[in-house]
């Protein structure tokens, strides 16, 4: 068992194992965020490999802002097409992130005003590394999880708002995109949304789970980014910029893209071929099989994700010993979970990932074993009350 | 011509070439940073290639907490002998680094205490990111470039302090890394030294500047941090630890080593086929061949930094437009320099990197044309007075 926490903040998560013995090579990974099984597609690979072997090279040395491979400009020109809008790609999400957040606080992306930023207590993106560096620059608030109405009234008693969130929540859950338009429409409110769990797995190029709410010129009020490691299948992060200001302003400002290494060949040739599966029938094939086996878990076991598309299920367990007694015999029985831990305690759950690479048979295997072990750890059927 | 500058210092740089057109590749890159000519290594290549035809993924898709490809394992270990410490890899150094700061800040490092942390003012690692993050948790200073003076008297008067630098530096110059060990016995100083321009070109492992300048081993006070896309010919970035609780520290609270994706297939692969390379007598050959191009150098174009071992090299022009007329001159006659300008304004210099892929015959004709280009420009001969 691994028990991970940050040092600033004391938030803790837990997961039951810190790599799995040689002996357990056999288990079925349902912890992994490859949602539609792009990680190991062949055409990804052959792209990765093909970049390599074209340029003779892994990594530039050089700052992009320099020199670049042409690839990367190709790659970002394909990725803009698909997520219609101006997109940078960069070696990590994180560093995507990171790199917005003193523009942000700058006020150069809302009229020279500074904001008040508001995150949603529960974004992945609500790292401790991004709230310090806003806070040196304006001022920040940290709001309830999809709290509308907190925000709402943020919006009314400052002039120039941002809401920082994620799309799909990696403990599940998603943003309500609608109101927060409605929000931004009526305030002028500021949107930048990590939609790492949401891109591929949902729009007709896989544009993801944000994008397609927004118009089809994502406009000057909106950034979204998201990895290219998780349904993607590729490796590294973008961002989708709506203006050719922001996009000048990025390039020119942003420091993990100027003093940072760009993704690397590997990364760039994977992506531009997982952009043709994108772009191919071959998506909406892979993103169906996800439904089908999303609706398949759902018609085993009850959760609070029951009925959503999403492909992150939670089952409530309560008590973080038996969670990861539940986990752990899980585990034994062939089928790999994780157990997030979060304050309060007593809130503990056993956190599934559903993707299109698994099998149905493998599924309602592991149905079956959650609940048995559910029965067998607390003496009591599922759900738990 | 780009400038590129931070919006919360208004530090800015100035290169004169966004990009080269393409009628100009057949330039001869003195920007670039692959010291030795690594970066295109067939065997490098080679590594990059098989990991990914091996594992067929590029990237796994889970926090490396939780499942991680042996390689990445096989790559660290490798690392920690090369460079005697405990070694931890990343994605990018910049993400090495940045996990570090909350760390450091916290005051697990230093036995409990928050320490005051003291930055070179000129370290390419004193990012607007890290100080507020710091910033928000313990006391931060920024002193004049290798201020040994100052630092000293900071040791005096606070109980506990970590100083912040690089190894050798991206503008040229290095740290004094004897007067800073002295201090560190004498004070109990902690330093966190960015070694990323010193490893490889220096060591009869490539161990770098700094780390050959500590004790065989590293010991509790002290931490080294690398990129591995520069002189190392791979790509991602490193952390040398020296404690086990460290590196136990480390592997649990370092937010990028948990939350942002390791270093991809691609990136381990080339990284272990490196170390290879690192451990043969090929490096040392390879670093006599950059010894002899950095001597060809200083015996043609006397700069500041002349006689040291270092492979950069910057040419003291003053006026900005001078300088940016003088590179593009030598653009035009087939070598790509940088321009450096850093406030105060009147100090632009011209960057040169010296590596040992460069031809003997290239290196002349760069001397000559960086002389004949400040005649024409400046109606004086070099160096100017």
């Amino acid at each position: 068992m691994t028990v991970r926490g940050d040092p600033t903040t004391g938030r803790t998560t837990t997961s039951w194992s810190n790599g799995l013995p040689a002996s357990r090579s056999q288990v079925v990974d349902f912890v992994g965020c490859s949602y539609l099984g792009l990680d190991n597609h062949p055409a990804i690979i052959a792209g990765a490999i093909e970049a390599i072997e074209v340029h003779r090279s892994l990594q530039w040395s050089h700052a992009r802002t320099r020199l670049k491979f042409d690839p990367l400009g190709e790659l970002e020109d394909i990725l803009s097409g698909i997520f219609c809008a101006r997109v940078l790609a960069f070696s990590s999400c994180m560093l995507a992130n990171l790199g917005a957040m003193p523009i942000l606080a700058s006020g150069q992306l809302t009229g020279g005003s500074k904001p008040l930023v508001v995150f949603d207590q529960s974004a992945q993106i609500s790292l401790p590394y991004h709230k310090p560096v806003l806070a040196a620059e304006t001022r920040v608030e940290t709001i309830g999880h999809n709290d509308i109405e907190a925000l709402e009234g943020l919006c009314r008693d400052n002039s120039v708002v941002v809401y920082i969130c994620d799309g799909v929540y990696s403990a599940g859950g998603y943003s309500p995109i609608k109101e927060l338009r409605q929000l931004q429409e009526r305030y002028g409110l500021f949107l930048y949304i990590d939609d790492s769990h949401g891109i591929s797995i949902f729009g007709d190029r896989g544009e993801g789970f944000a994008r397609p709410q927004f118009p089809h010129v994502l406009g000057e009020r909106t950034i979204i980014s998201a990895s290219l490691s998780k349904g993607f299948g590729a490796s590294g992060g973008v961002l989708m910029l709506g203006a050719a200001e922001h996009e000048e302003l990025f390039r020119r400002h942003s420091l993990p893209y100027a003093a940072s290494m760009a993704p690397n060949l590997a990364a760039i040739g994977a992506a531009i071929a997982s952009c043709k599966i994108h772009r191919s029938a071959e998506l909406g094939q892979r993103q169906r099989r996800l439904k089908q086996r999303i609706d398949l878990f759902d018609r085993r076991v009850a959760t609070a994700e029951q009925g959503n598309s999403f492909p992150i299920r939670t089952i409530a367990i309560g008590s973080e010993t038996n969670a990861i007694a539940i986990a752990k015999g899980i585990l034994d029985g062939g089928f790999y979970t994780s157990v997030a831990v979060s304050p309060p305690p007593g809130m503990a759950r056993i956190r599934v990932c559903i993707t299109a690479g698994h099998e149905v048979r493998d599924i309602e295997r592991l149905c079956d074993g959650i609940l048995q072990k559910i029965t067998e750890t607390t003496g009591k059927p599922y759900p738990l009350r």
